[in-house]
Parts: structure tokens; C-alpha cells; sequence
């Protein structure tokens, strides 16, 4: 197994976990894709009224194995204190905002209705952790609202499935309605914009002052969002974990992978204010405030000829830097995305990096690396973008641009150049 | 440990199932109940487009540990049957049951957009199981729109979480817009009502003529539902499934309760012309068409003082025969609910409670034990209703009644004659 534990992609694999996901969109692919085939999401008619000018989105994510982080900082901290099965709070927190900043993409800025499910293992996991995810959804929704974000909870199931789950997962359902003419249809991104990332973590944005819902307080947000968990998790943390906690991993991944790293949770991290656990913990940033600011002030690029207004918007999700590659570029006028100005590489990928020994095309394939949303507008508009982010506290600079295509092929790739140096990184689609 | 086996509760509590769900209850009640605190499903003023005259239902419910019984079919029968992964359909259609039928009972008939989220171990579960969930969901809904119920998946989320499943986990999220006049609110049960009861098993109705979807064929439907099938699968089945397959339990549970039954999937199963497995895998039976007509038919009971019209659907689904005692009863007009003429005990319930020595007033607690949905009308409706039923292939009976509550509390009751004879079961609230 040394061999297969050596190879970047196999230790992902190694673990169950498919990062380009290519088995399920196999599968998926075969539906229906909506109104807007090309949307950040899938865009149906309005089943739900009715309505010829308006159309529906219904969208499920979770918080993935960022669970079994907070259920080890919960189990190694209680005794200490009590009041860290709050961490629960931050990965209620985690559940939405994959599907909110998700909806943002697609130009839904408010009129959200919200429903949870969680299984556990009601042995491990008591009512009082299941009674912080309830009051962390509520807190959530509360700041999204405060923040100009309609959203509201509907309910929620939770079962009992000691059977299938020796811990918990928390994932939640989100559905909007709206106006067809408000959609963001990524499919209108084109060579010629100036593609805007906005920092994924840092000094805590104007609606992140909320220390209750952070493992370590929050001094900074180290941007880790909710993707490459798993890895993260078993390259950063020590052997400790697996001899003390075998609930929270698979037995039959090969024993070279699980838990392999240096560091236990309260290891303080490199470059940061934040510990190890505290910054695999950060809850996910949303943009809500922003995108609502955003598309408020440059309005929706109506369509295909128009100039002016957001072309597109991008959550560096699964695939991270990648993700990009499956918007725009339709008609045979394919993207070429060029991004050579990334923000610096933030402490906790860093630590990763160095401890799992991952590869700098992995890295970005798995890890968003310093930004977690991409607008892509007229080169003109760039510096009114940056500046409705730095109203609301969040650092966002042009990482890049878009060009035509130089694939023969005309497919989109993109070419992304490393901010800790390096050569520049090609993917295609 | 062997007190604890012999005790019926503390059996189902020994797998980690807590029946009653009083520490979720909790955790709930804080929250606000929305517009109809008595209605079967939570209903919220109408976030999502804003009209006075609508109100909104999300819901959320899966298939639970169903998905074991499927995995443990399929991985038995792979190798001499390859399209025994068709069982995965069956799941499909109960993780969407689940849902549909919850909100029919508020008076849903339609316009649902639905989501479904998968969390699988990718090393056990493969694309192929993923592509039997998404065609069993896209042929299930097919089936509810060609009986007039309108429904529409907008997407879906799986997620390779392996650390959190050995196997998989399918849920559903349904969103619906109702008008505010067309709800069902269960608020209005009171005494002096007829209970019809609708069958959950039996011969198939006309829209179960489908053979596809069952692991047995659709000679019949056993009516197990997606309900109390972790004791089902534990009691039923034999230590062989332990040995050969330890990835579908909770190595925490006793062993003395796990797969402690006498029986193989293929064992014939006493009194019916399903194999054990194929009764335990009967796809939850929708009353979606008879809910469609119903309401089309007799109306919903409009205001406290009215007569005439539904007063109230009951989907006996966790708490089975005693799901009921949550609902009618406000205002201090406390129901009795009196059952005294149930369907014959269903072979598939014989065959559990024969096995595992559970006592009929714990068995009538878990299992639907003969109808799945209940609807409450005036007595000089009743017939009508079973008419209806009659229509679509569903028999239909007047189960019991509702009286004033014996209680000095005030508070709901409910009074249960079981069908195998015995004496009468007390419930309360």
C-alpha cells in the first residue's frame, strides 16, 4: 500500500472519497438539467405555483465529515468545558451555508425555505448536541436575516440509524422561488471578464463577530469552508485520534491513511492565531450580505449580447479551484480561466500541504486556497466589486481573468498560478 | 444483559432506537410551531413568494435503516441474479413515501418540489447503486403524476462520507405551497368522529401493479411501511448476517439483539406469498391517490363548528397505532380514540412479533400493524371513504371511533382492541 499512499489522488481514494465525483455526475447526468442548463444550480419551472415568470430551486448539502471534527473537539473538551458542545452551533452553521452560497450562484438573494436532517447514533450522540444544532440553525438564520438574507426554518427530522451511522451527519434542503429574470446563468460566462475572488477566511467580516459559534473563538476565520474535510482531517491529526475515537473512521481504509498527521486539536497552527482544531473548525463563511450588495449595485448581465452586470458567480465548493471549468464557455466559445494573482495560501492549507506532502495540482483541486467565491464581471467593474466586499469587512482582489480557449478541442481549462510560488497548474475539464 | 433483552422497550432502546423520541420532542418544542400548531406537518406563512393567501410545508424524512435490508438483499443475490440492485428502487420510493404521505395528511395534493440526499461509504456502495436510487425516484414520481399528483425532483446531493456510513443512508426534502384554506388541520379531530382506516398491505392497488420496484415481485404488499425496521431486521433475521455481513450494525449493541432471528431473506414467510426479505423490502404503499380523490370528493372540515368534509388524516407512521394521540383535543375537548375493529394482523407482523416475543402493546407502538393512514370524518361519511379507497384497490374499513377523553386531565387517550384477540391496549398521550 506504500505505493498507493504516496500518490496524491490515491490517498484521497484511499479514504472513499472521489474528488471529481465523475461516478455521480455519470449517474446524474442523464436528467433533466432545468431551465438554465448552464446555472450555478439546477433551475426548474415553477412547479411550485405556477407561475410563468418565476421558476424554483431546491438544493441538499451538508456539513460532511466536518461532524466527526466537532464531535472530536466536543468528546476531548467536555470534561474541561462543558460549554464546547457549542461547536455544534458552527457545523449547523457549516449545513446551510453549502446550500446557501450555493443558491447565492444562482442569483437568489432571499425568500429561503430551510429543512435539516440529521442521523445519528443516539448512543454517542445525546439530545443536548442535537438541542446546539437547533439553536445553532436558529442563531444562523437569525444573522442571515439581521444581515438583509430572508430565511426561515421549516422543520426538520431527525433520526435514529445507530446501524448506519456510528456518529452524526447534519445536511439541509434549501428552496427558493424566483423571478426567471433575476437568475445569474453562469453559461454567460466569457472570455474577456476579470474574474474577483473574495477571501474565503481572515479577520472576522462584519456579521462573523459572533464568538459563540467558533471552537476557538473568533479571532480569525481560516477559511477552510466545508470540502476536502476528510482529508484534512486524517493529514492533520495524530494516531491519538484513531486509538481514542475508532467510531470516527472507516475501518477498512488502510491504516497508513487514518489519522497520519502531527498534531492534536490543540496544537497551535503555524502563521495563525488559530489552533489546529480551531481552524479545521472555522465555521463557513457565507456571502450572502455580499452577493445581495453585489447584484443590488451591477444588476444581472440580462443576457447573452449585453455588456455590464455579473456575468456569473462561481462557490469554489467540490473541486475548489476547478469548480469554475463547468460554467460558461458554451457555443464553441470556450473559457480559458487564467488566475495569477491568488491571495496568499492561508495558514491551515498550508498545514496540510506540508504535512500530507499533497502535490500543488491537488491541493487546488481539493482546497479553495484563499478564495471561496469567484464573481466574474467587465474588467471596469472590478474595483466597484472589491470595494461592496471591503464595506462588509471581506478582503477580495482580481485573482484573474477569462480568455479564449486554447484547446483545440474548444473545451474550458484553466491555468492557475500557485501563490506560494511554483509552476502555473493545468486543468482541463 | 439478558433482563434488559427480555424487556420490550429496552430491547428497541438496546439498538440505539428510541420509539417515543421524547429527547428530539424536546429539543423541538422550543421552536415555533407556524401557522397550524395542530396540523399533521409544520406549516409556515409563505416565505417563499410572500402571498397572505399561501402558506408553505418542507418536510424531511428518508428511508432509514430500510437502506440495510436492500444492501443485504442485493450483496446475497448479486451473484446469481444481477438485476437484484434493482431492489434500490423499492428505497427510492419509501425515502419519498416517507414525505409524500406526511404531507398529504395537511392536505398536499400536488406541486411538490422534492430533493434527495444520499450519504454513502463509496467503497461498499458504487455508481450503480446511485443510478437504482436515481431512476427508482424518476419512475416513482412518473408513477404519482400519471395518478394525478404533481411532483418534481429539483436536484439532489450525494456525499462520499465514509467515515460517517458503511453503507448508505437515502433521504428526501419536499417543499410545497398550499393555499391556507385547503390545509388539513388535524386541530380540528373531536369526538364523535368515524375512523377509517386504510390498508397497508395487501393485494396491490392499481398503481402497485409494477414489478420492477419490489425485491419479490409485486404479488402482494406485506404494508411494513419505512417504520420500526431496525427491530424488524434484527428480530427476523439470523446470526448469518452478522457473520457474513458486519458492516450493517452497531458493534455497541448487544450482541444477544443483533440479528437474533430464525430467518434467511429467502425463507418463505409463514401465511403470505412473499420470502421473508421481499416482505421486509414491500415499498412503502403512497395514499396519494386516494387523498387526491377525497378531498375532491368530501372537502376539508373548513372551521371549528363545521360538519361535513375531513376533519383530519393520521399517516401512522413513528408511533404507529398511537400516532394519533397527537393531534385533535385542544381547547379541552380531550378524544378518546377507541380502535376496536382493526385489519387482521398482516403475516409480516405475525412473523416479527412470533420471533422476538414482543408484546402487543409495544407492537401496536411500532408497527402499523394492518392500516398505515387514518381519516376522520363523520360517521355518515365513512362510507363514502371506503368507496373511494375501494376504487383504487385499497380496502377500507371503519377502525374505530373517537369519544370524549376519560381522563381527569382532559388530555387525549386511546384505547386499541388488538386484531389476534388479547385484551384491549390503554395509551395515553
Amino acid at each position: 500500500m506504500q505505493n498507493a499512499a504516496n500518490s496524491d489522488a490515491a490517498r484521497y481514494a484511499g479514504r472513499g472519497v472521489s474528488a471529481s465525483k465523475g461516478e455521480v455526475h455519470a449517474a446524474v447526468d442523464k436528467l433533466d438539467r432545468g431551465l438554465f442548463p448552464g446555472a450555478f444550480c439546477k433551475i426548474t419551472e415553477d412547479f411550485l405555483t405556477g407561475d410563468a415568470a418565476l421558476c424554483n430551486l431546491i438544493h441538499g448539502d451538508g456539513a460532511g465529515t466536518k461532524s466527526l471534527l466537532a464531535y472530536l473537539w466536543w468528546r476531548e473538551h467536555e470534561a474541561a468545558d462543558p460549554r464546547s458542545i457549542r461547536v455544534f452551533r458552527g457545523i449547523a452553521q457549516d449545513s446551510i451555508v453549502m446550500n446557501v452560497d450555493d443558491l447565492l450562484c444562482a442569483g437568489v438573494t432571499g425568500g429561503v425555505l430551510l429543512s435539516s436532517t440529521i442521523n445519528r447514533n443516539a448512543r454517542r450522540i445525546p439530545g443536548a448536541v442535537l438541542a446546539e444544532l437547533i439553536e445553532g440553525t436558529e442563531e444562523f438564520l437569525e444573522t442571515l436575516r439581521t444581515h438583509g438574507f430572508g430565511i426561515r426554518s421549516g422543520g426538520g427530522e431527525t433520526a435514529d440509524v445507530g446501524d448506519l451511522t456510528a456518529t452524526l451527519t447534519v445536511d439541509s434542503t434549501a428552496t427558493a422561488v424566483l423571478r426567471r429574470d433575476a437568475v445569474v446563468d453562469a453559461a454567460r460566462i466569457r472570455p474577456g471578464l476579470a474574474i474577483v475572488g473574495l477571501a474565503s477566511g481572515g479577520a472576522p467580516c462584519i456579521y462573523e463577530k459572533n464568538e459563540k459559534n467558533t471552537a476557538g473563538g473568533a479571532v480569525e476565520n481560516s477559511g477552510i469552508g466545508s470540502n476536502g474535510l476528510t482529508s484534512a482531517r486524517h493529514e492533520l491529526l495524530s494516531k491519538h485520534y484513531a486509538e481514542f475515537f475508532p467510531e470516527t473512521f472507516d475501518h477498512t481504509t488502510d491504516p497508513a491513511l487514518v489519522y497520519c498527521g502531527p498534531h492534536r486539536l490543540d496544537d497551535a497552527l503555524d502563521g495563525s492565531a488559530l489552533s489546529v482544531g480551531a481552524a479545521l473548525l472555522s465555521p463557513t463563511r457565507t456571502y450572502a450580505p455580499f452577493v445581495i450588495a453585489l447584484l443590488k449595485e451591477l444588476g444581472v448581465a440580462p443576457n447573452a449580447g449585453a455588456t455590464g452586470g455579473v456575468f456569473g458567480l462561481v462557490h469554489c465548493s467540490g473541486g475548489a479551484q476547478t469548480k469554475c471549468l463547468r460554467f460558461g464557455g458554451g457555443d464553441g466559445a470556450g473559457v480559458h480561466f487564467v488566475k495569477d494573482n491568488l491571495f496568499p495560501v492561508p495558514p491551515v492549507f498550508r498545514a496540510i500541504q506540508k504535512a500530507s506532502g499533497t502535490g500543488a495540482w491537488e491541493m487546488h483541486k481539493v482546497y479553495n486556497m484563499g478564495h471561496r467565491l469567484e464573481v466574474f464581471v467587465e474588467e471596469r467593474d472590478a474595483d466597484r466589486v472589491i470595494a461592496i466586499a471591503g464595506d462588509l469587512g471581506i478582503e477580495a482582489r482580481v485573482v484573474g481573468r477569462t480568455e479564449p480557449t486554447r484547446l483545440p478541442d474548444g473545451k474550458n481549462h484553466a491555468t492557475v498560478t500557485p501563490a506560494a510560488g511554483g509552476a502555473a497548474l493545468e486543468y482541463r475539464l
